[in-house]
């Protein structure tokens, strides 16, 4: 890191509100940037909402999280690591969509994340709705299946919407996981509630042996006992973390576009994050973001500051 | 319910944000309906305000609670209840209020839940301001006392404002009392909290016997604690629900018009709603929700997703 | 109209803020309503936006144009015009689109709209997103071009866009030109605005025969003159109205997915409604309101006041 | 005003945002204070809505128009006259309103008024709904009817609502002609506009004698020309000014409860403002501000803008 | 107390939306008033963020938060403390600052501070950021350095920003020990958390003998615990309390220019307010209210009633 | 050209709401960026608002106005112009602005902005208050006055603020005057309107020969004719255009801390811009975009869409 060109502007020299913004003050770095090969992991946008069922909005995601996210700073203020010390990072940018065509865009993201992985990237995606993250585990795990610790208050697991449709972000680990990108022993799903439309999903993930941690469980539970099951059934073995900001309750992160009332409270939503330290991480997204539901902006800095802590895990991981 | 009529819309037919919305995508059936005669569940909107001393909005809140009713689904995601196979449900429309008229609103409210009582149909209103909840004990009791279990910031015991107004938001169980429409050795006050113009509401209820629970017992005691309380004092017979929505903390409920802070989170708002399982429900309600100071539309959100809580209860009670 | 039933709720009778919404509080009267046949305009809802290559939200529309449509009155402010009495409207319901799926729901719209024709109804839409003409002409249209009044700051008639998507909210009219639904030589554009990717849609227009009236050519002459020549090109046959929200200036529509400055007052914006009084409307339609991006609601509400206004010409032609 | 009691806090000395808020940073003079003899026009407060049968939030508007008015400064931009050293004005502070009895809020409100106007005060009232008018002129045209120039979307001319309320926001002008307040030939009412129940408050116009100028006749005549007829008719002498902030379009005053689209612009709003010069005015009142729906704050700055042009209009023909 | 003029009004005889609003409702009292020598307690608004080097707002924050403390009412509901009858209480107005010179600011804030010290006034004041709190601290401990009890998510400790500025909201407190003004020994901060640039200002702290209790610290223990430790090391003298809103989670408080997330709730923020009952205050704070980020004002309401148990524990230590 | 670096990203090839967004989707290129030798004209922000008396956010101004200008095409609706093929544009990023020290700030943008001269760079610059106009001129002025056309409802001719404050955003052009940096016979103030202090900015604009034309005399003679007045006093000679947003009516432009009602519509916005061609342009601004005051985002898009005509102009006076 020796000549500066990865070390994030600070706000002591340039105030936050200022510059293009990028993630966390990063150098943008495109995928044919001269230093691209020296980047280790990447920080991405995926601006589509294309699989959204319900309300939309993911699509201004990455934008208003790089906004937010120049509100960040170098050091993690519990555990003292500074990740840009510690592992090159860059803002990739974002990865193309087509607003009006699902597969097109599915294509797009396979073909996009498929490059980042052949340069031995980790990618930590900034959704995007949560569909985003079939493309990036059919490219990241295109060889063996992955493991997964999932943070959300939907499980995804649906097998189609509309008569049929078998691509909206109600399904994407039923598919990742009917693909053999996912070991579903090795998946934890965690903060699920809400009113159900059936058992269908939780039935599904119970024959695969996919395991649901219920919000009940959560509350009684509490955040560090279950990440140490999430923790133990990931093996120590490469391990996809998929972060959905509806998995915090509503009040914390209003700008979503399926809430679920009930859930944990931001402190909680970090400390999920920081049980993360010790998992081998392959790869990380942050989705579901919805300016427009976002009155002040806070969904987005809750947003950034979680995956600033996924960040600390996998430099802690990396380094 | 073979034909199903009575079934709400699903979200994996029709996408949730489309529409006419009604309560919970159930049937629309006003009285003078042809199969009005088979509802067991009536929900109905109570879309007036006139009893507001301070921020007013609560007369839009039924339309807001209609629109965010469009995203709760079928079933119960804790307890698996599906509260629409267990009894008829309906969506029976607003009462007409007449806003520039206290007294005519009154009367107006309760015609209407008379007749609503008269069908033998449990009700579960949607405010409103909590005045509302005079002329709907009117109908329900009018022939022996209820007990009550209430969720406020507030008593709503006070004797009059404004030198002898004696309908307003913040008096409609200081009336109930008087009228004989409850017994207060059956009716518990959960949450309350807040500033205090003097020690006058308390002082009532200590006098007649109802049991004031306030905010520092609650956070002490925990919702289940207190729940078993409550549902003690209703002794098993019949009982009505009033939940005003600023039981709730403002970070969670911000669109009402009077909020106290250091309320419940949306959790133990669920908890509290879940603890009325064995309760003899006549009635409930869900007021005070004020779409003109929630910017995200949350409260709505949060307002439905109580009301579908209380609506199982009501289902297990009757089923 | 002898018994009441196509007559909307007065607001002296019920608040205008009470009451399940409907379109201007008509009767809700979908396709299996017994009385269907005796509907002769129906207001129909399109809650999609998935050809919006920009900034999402038109599937929110047409719930929030309900909602704003309470605020309808029964007659025409400046022509006395009472469209309700003149003939029978009622509110059929939405259309149910697939929001994951594109082609899938030009296929719902175009089967819901051949069914509304086959009905002998005259079509209203509320929007929705620009591409929902395409199946409502191709419906309307399928065995002549029609005429059309077209009322926008963009043409529409963009080839394709991402590399050859061919279905978006760009495209609408060049793909209704090539399927012969439309007339050109009776079709008018008026104003356009903005600025351009480049000249190939208005090149297309030029070489077709299609009429664009340009926003400086629209100040410069001014609403009635500009209508006068529309009304010519339509020549007394069969015309559709299609009116893009985003026609009007920002300022009083901000609530549109691609807005454009420098576009006409409210004012404007009805008088060329008013201006299709002798238009022979076989449909029409009202697009692109946005909810997401309009904080005050003021954008629904101008939205079905043009809505009424096309209503009333409607009314007159047909009566 | 030698001792300078009476003279605005000024923007160059404290900044516009600090500051207890009165209207016009004047000093807050209450009836009991030592100085209230020597006021000569008074600026009040009359926070209610108990007459609104739509949508409320007035009661909130002479708070939010005292935060706006602390930007308004001391001099006329175009005529250069400066009002506040040509009479001497205060904040008389709010009317105290009953917001859960109308009745008791008009004797509330008649009796403050008849007290300004026994010490000879001219009041210039920011509401409030419309309903408050009327108490305004039962004090201050007690033994002569008094002439009006009235701007507005509405007549407000109406009978009664919901089956014989008789005091609502769409009354008052009604009663005052039926209680003999207001001189029908020396009344003006312009801009009105939007959708009608019917045209019984029109034909009610007619009878009596009221000018009623449409809002189609305002845009084709224009503002000034408008202005000389409402002057003529108003004969020079004692003329009340009634200005509904819904008289302007609402993309330039949104924060109202009952807009219509399609009406005139701010400058135009200021222009017929500025044409009550030479109007003799005993009291003036700008109402229907409504904070809840005005998210950025602008409708009350246009208010209080158009306050600070009555002001003008009153102080040069008192000097 | 006996004329009744220090006694606020009641939202029983004036609505609390009603008058021009002072803090609490209290008499405004400038210092020149002539009742000024018997006020005991004085509000007081500091409208700047002169030393904001972020999200500029906290200058609107007095005007908001006392249009907020209007909801206010006169007795604590958990104690029962009548602050406002054992202390006399008056709002004393704003402090003029200079908002285009951070120097002339801090001057003028000295002065008027100073000359409310010479009063014998207590002062409990509404920011503004927070570097108002060191011309405060210069006033109140020019003879003798005082105790903090500091509430915030940042220690403020910082040496400088932009390569050399000495006065920002981040540097208020390493000044205040630099010139003597604190006694770091009797002063403890709580609540610090976020990502942090380095730890120059924790490393501060530890070398002068500030006590941090960073917010892991805080969950762990609890907010009485920790109260029972600052208590202590205040050691019954004079001490100041500073209390930023940021403190608490943006949940609860989004209106803020520098939010961090995972922060105490509501409740958690009137406990540590309340364990202040024994400390001997001379001063205290609530800064960082910033409207432009507080949609629905709730966390204004927060930051008053927060003020509220700050002055119940100054009213009590004095009493 | 020919290798595309300088050409925006098309909303064809990439979805307009993706990507990092830099002004009008050009290249970033600081001022130690390698091909820094090849731009001709240059988007700036300086994101400051340090000179701000009244509302503050223009530091958030280029942010905003960067996200919004993704919107913008590559070719003029009107003119058929393409900026972007016409001269080499390019982001050159912020100017880092000190927000807590108002001296410093003006030397590090008049430091900036000489390097941007001495690069042959002509400045676009988006703001910012508009005390950023003066570093500017002094960078592009030092050795000769400038002509300026200026748009505002602000003369910002004042002597100074606050007893003796020399620099804020009321006050630029009174020193620029002062120093020489203008040439008051080829200055020309156009809408200036609103309340005014007193006559002293007005008197100093005659005493010197700027020309001052105030709103009414813009209605009444309309932007074409005021632009050949201006175009005239320019006299061909170098000229700098100030563009404050605020010269728009707030309907139109609610975002800015400002606002004076009763200005121009956006159409008119744009026709002052257009009527810059064939002025010799050496620089430009857009100032006083404050995004915390814009809840709908269209006051940035409104600047944008001027500084592309704005840009237009400067193309074409250069190629």
């Amino acid at each position: 890191m020796s000549d500066g060109f990865f070390t994030p502007v600070s706000g002591f020299d340039l105030p936050r509100f200022a510059g293009v913004p990028s993630f966390m003050r990063l150098p943008h770095v495109p995928l044919d940037h001269p230093r691209i090969a020296e980047v280790q992991v990447g920080l991405i946008g995926a601006p589509w909402d294309g699989g959204t069922t319900n309300r939309p909005g993911p699509r201004h995601g990455p934008r208003q999280l790089r906004d937010a996210s120049t509100m960040i700073r170098a050091q993690n203020g519990i555990t003292g690591v500074r990740p840009f010390e510690r592992v090159r990072c860059a803002d990739l940018g974002d990865v193309g969509p087509n607003p009006a065509d699902v597969l097109d865009s599915l294509r797009r993201m396979e073909l996009f994340y498929s490059r980042v992985r052949d340069l031995g990237i980790v990618p930590l995606t900034a959704g995007g709705d949560h569909l985003c993250s079939l493309p990036i585990l059919r490219a990241l795990a295109r060889d063996r299946p992955l493991g997964m610790i999932h943070f959300d208050s939907h499980t995804d697991l649906f097998h189609s919407y509309f008569g049929g449709t078998m691509y909206t972000h109600g399904t994407p680990f039923r598919r990742a996981v009917e693909e053999g990108l996912l070991d579903p022993q090795r998946v934890t799903m965690i903060g699920i509630r809400g009113t159900a439309y059936d058992s269908e999903d939780r039935d599904f993930a119970t024959a695969v042996g996919i395991r649901v941690i219920p919000i009940e469980e959560f509350h009684a539970r509490g955040p560090e006992d279950v990440m140490v099951e999430a923790r133990d059934r990931a093996a120590g073995r490469e391990t996809y973390v998929s972060y959905d900001i509806d998995f915090v309750d509503p009040a914390y992160a209003p700008g979503t576009g399926t809430p679920e009332v009930g859930g944990p409270t931001s402190w909680q939503a970090l400390q999920v994050a920081q049980g993360l330290r010790g998992v081998k991480i392959v790869g990380a997204d942050l989705v579901e973001v919805s300016p427009p539901f976002d009155p002040s902006g806070g969904t987005a800095f809750l947003g950034v500051s979680i995956m600033f802590e996924m960040l600390c895990a996998i430099a802690e991981s990396m380094g």
